[in-house]
């Protein structure tokens, strides 16, 4: 096949082109997607300005993104799953299914994983951020008629959110607390919210986010910079907060969630912050509980379900989309959390 | 009742004196314990040496000491669990039975526990470390016949242990790091052994507690001063420890142990170290969890029927005692972990 | 206080009276309600058809009912928590407090459980079908404005399924399996469906309550005496159900769905059929997790909360209401699957 | 290869040869071993009296036998796990490692299980009651110098204890009643034993496995049919048994400790009895907790691994050996519970 395709492609910090590449073979298991939509995603921005995070850095080009929804242009001779036409959402993570994790049932844990967009292995594995992209059938979940590819793209952070909110457990009859309302808070609220938390109290330092979480569900939203006795009204009784989801990676918003969850109180934490400091007085006495959630699995299924039902609406996150060619300005703007939530890339727009 | 009693009572910080004071009544559901053999504790010591730790210091004169083992001598006429001439352990706690907490079958948690030799609150509750006691007798667990007061003195301590790796789950087939081999990671191990740990691997920074933890179960120990490789050997595959119970509150093992964890893993907090420095990344990426704890409840019962079955051997942590006149030396040695681990105290040598 | 009240007593199996007592004094802590409405639940009418179910019989004269609301009419000079004019539903448990289980977080194991309308013990608790109740301060949770008595009285079985729900653990992800639409599968259906089951099947033997749970929330309703090859439809690789939550005590709507649960799936039992005979073969293969469901505790004040906020729903269940001398109609009705759901009895109007 | 073996092949119920059969080939990632013990399992002697159990009857003749152990004779080229010469114990399960329920970590749901000496699919799995086994070298586990290939050959039924109490999570602090004292009970006892349970009590309806498992480590022993009071013992309080493992598929057993389990208690089924009736009110109003436990995968390594360490002594249950030759002499003794309770074969006597 000697077609060729265009890739958000970064080839050093800021420096994000549209580069033209060759499509290569439809192997077996594979199909081709005509990719529709893209959500740029916090790391993503990590890649485009500082070149990556950590220790983890591009060290060749990379095509970005890894939060896609398309139509099945072509698919290999034994693919029954997808056909030609289906409207799918794209799970980016292929992890091995054979080592040690995999077999555990942890496949987020794999040791060979490989997932779109990543510079966590070199060669890195190139993004999805392209018009055309070539993925196993496996990774193909269809979505519903009716569906907009710009709802379907948001299955991967809706992903990160339902798989924080089973790492806590039932919420049944749970106080939760959402710190730090950017995309992943966001689809945490929703998350939480259609698994039944009695209360969810989210928490951001910026107005914005606040609204948009209102509208996916959360009770009550607390702008904690501008109202710094915040924490006084959750602490009673050695505290009031069932479980707390962290979303912001910041050092306060973890440290003063500690001081309003109950005794055995749950911290799931998902945002990335480096190193912390965290009273570890404060963990023993009440022991607490504090695990972290790393990417999903089994929820990306799920997700696209969800959103297929209408049993989510999710639409209140989209900020805005961009065209292909426009990718600098849509990454600009995603930077901007008082401008934007989640915005988009629509590589359907073939110009 | 005009009797009288001697009691190890700390005024300042290093000013430990054996204070005469009045036993007063028994009342209904008490007893009145003629005290054998009492621990120190490290926060005995931290009593003794600062005044207190972290935000609670001694306010007023107070007796220490919350490791006690003695023999009933006499009972209020409504108390039928225990007899004049029992020997027992006494559990220092005495949750209050009606908050929020306790109803949850959290005791530990009690937000108006009573617990021997603790400037939590003011007045604060006077410690055990006298040679007359007057105390509920459902804090008093009978003793088998041949088990010494010595060994039942440690009941307290090991039901620390105990709390520490219920909170862990199951340990079957469960490969167990214990960083911090003082007294309590001593009793952890023991705990560990008993509770089928596969494998259980001790740590510290001088040798001496490896050799006593050594001789309560564990299968190798680490001088990690000496050995600064030893991460490397369990790091491979993202870490090879299922279960880490952190009893030293040193910020570099608990760090050091993280690295060591498998994905999922598990650590206990049981040290309390202020504030530490954890790496978030390193908790999200491999969904650690980390839990505190706290004392315990049930585990008190608990162990005093496994030293009283001979189910447990504990000696090895017994380094020597001191009759009541001699406690600042008995103070001072207990502070030096190159020389000892557990030293006691014999309120029964009547001078 | 002089004044009486009207109560729903049995005196025999089909013998029941409005019978008028004395209300007696309101002691420390205690309440009188003005009840407004009262439902009929599957025990007040075995009760009246049986005199009771399996070893439970009545012994003498008791008042049924304990799925009420109303209106609190006067209350101890010692109350805070509610005052008069407040409209509350009425938990119908009193757990002691002070017993093992009440101290170990399981108040509905209580050793020494007070519940309205109950035969368990002798003197029998008198039940809530009455126009006056005196009640403790604490079993009364307030009722929003604009919440109806009718649905308030929906509190207790609303319990029950919350209850059931939280047994199961998350049902993030899951397909849930209810069979036997009675109220209690009803309000199974609701609550599962709001701690966000991915997808609901409902079971029964007649149409009618299907199309109740249908309202509730159900994905996927089916007669399984017009449909008897439901099975093999759930059946495929060892079987396709995650959760059963089995609510009709009966044995072939029990063994149905073990075949179609899954490895590791989970029974939650509500259901109350006596002697049932099980494969065990099947239970040991596939590692199935059965459970009992007992009355609830905590869950009162969360349904209460629930109803309140408008979060669910649960007006399809009610049949129709009956005024307080048209009680035996009333529990006709109840009996008849074909024609009633909930049936509710008035004690406000007063004739 | 053209050497030839000897099989215990049972041609119908009660007809068991020693057939010679071809070795075969020694395919990528297999190894050949010369079998030294193999010991006779409850399902071998189903088999061999009955043709079967439940729908599982042989169609074919199949060579019985998964509970062996002996020497590596010769290695593929690419096998490095083990060497000739090495003692291993021969795990008796192949699961498919990419199933659904194998990448769930389930590996002993495999939905294409190959199991030594089952005739659950057909062409039945061959058995390995055998002198020569080709096998894969995954199946293999070491074993230590100074170990007997008799006590290597237990590794698979503690395998099958030690699943049955992991199945039961943490077992500190609690009672734990073991009803049926067969091999599997006994392995049972030895696994809670180990990984401490606070007491145990072992029940039979003979008195000869009784001793055997109280030299395993049980507490108490009770003949239930010489003290059919022994119920009301521990049934105060709603119960007193914290955790049932029931072995002996009885129903009258399971019943029984139903009564003596308390509240939340947990039951684990590992005996296969066909269909039991049991008390659904009982379950439901004590909320107890019923799960079946099948096989074992990871605990077979664990379980070597503990014989290898000496931590266990299972050779109290070892009755005698016998050699090939004399094999139905072997499985008549194995019959019967009075005389035997693990016969070996031994297949390394070479006539």
């Amino acid at each position: 096949m000697s077609e060729r395709y265009l890739a958000l492609v970064l080839h050093a910090p800021a420096d994000l082109r549209l580069d033209e590449r060759e499509i290569g073979d439809i192997g077996p298991g594979q199909v081709l997607v005509r990719v529709g939509m893209g959500g740029i995603c916090g790391s993503d921005l990590h890649y485009f300005h500082q070149g990556g995070f950590g220790a983890i850095r591009i060290k060749e080009p990379m095509a970005l993104g890894h939060e896609v929804a398309g139509t099945v242009a072509a698919v290999a001779p034994d693919v029954t799953s997808v056909q030609v036409g289906d409207r799918v959402a794209v799970n980016p993570s292929l992890p091995c299914g054979h080592c040690r994790y995999c077999l555990e049932g942890l496949p987020n844990q794999c040791m060979d994983m490989r997932y779109f967009g990543s510079a966590m292995r070199t060669p890195h594995i190139q993004g999805a951020f392209r018009n055309r992209l070539v993925c196993e059938a496996v990774q193909c979940v269809k979505v519903a008629p009716g569906i907009s590819m710009s709802l379907a793209s948001l299955a991967e952070p809706f992903s990160v959110g339902l798989h924080a909110v089973s790492r806590a457990g039932s919420l049944l009859g749970k106080r939760v607390l959402v710190s730090g309302c950017g995309p992943i808070g966001a689809m945490v609220v929703a998350a939480a919210r259609l698994h039944g938390a009695a209360e969810i109290i989210a928490t951001d330092v910026v107005d914005e986010p606040l609204v948009v979480v209102k509208a996916l569900g959360a009770d009550t939203t607390i702008n904690v910079a501008a109202d710094p006795d915040w924490v006084q009204r959750y602490a009673a009784d050695k505290g009031q907060i069932d479980v707390m989801i962290e979303c912001s990676g910041n050092e306060r918003a973890l440290r003063n969630g500690l001081e309003t969850l109950r005794p055995r109180g749950v911290v799931v934490q998902l945002g990335l912050g480096g190193d912390v400091s965290v009273p570890q007085n404060v963990i023993v006495a009440k022991e607490l509980l504090m695990m972290g959630s790393f990417r999903f699995h089994a929820e990306f299924a799920l997700a696209v379900q969800l959103i297929n039902d209408g049993r989510v609406d999710l639409s209140p996150v989209i900020t805005r989309s961009f065209g292909m060619h426009q990718a600098v300005e849509a990454f600009e703007l995603a930077s901007d959390r008082k401008r934007a939530m989640k915005v988009l890339i629509d590589f359907g727009i073939e110009a």
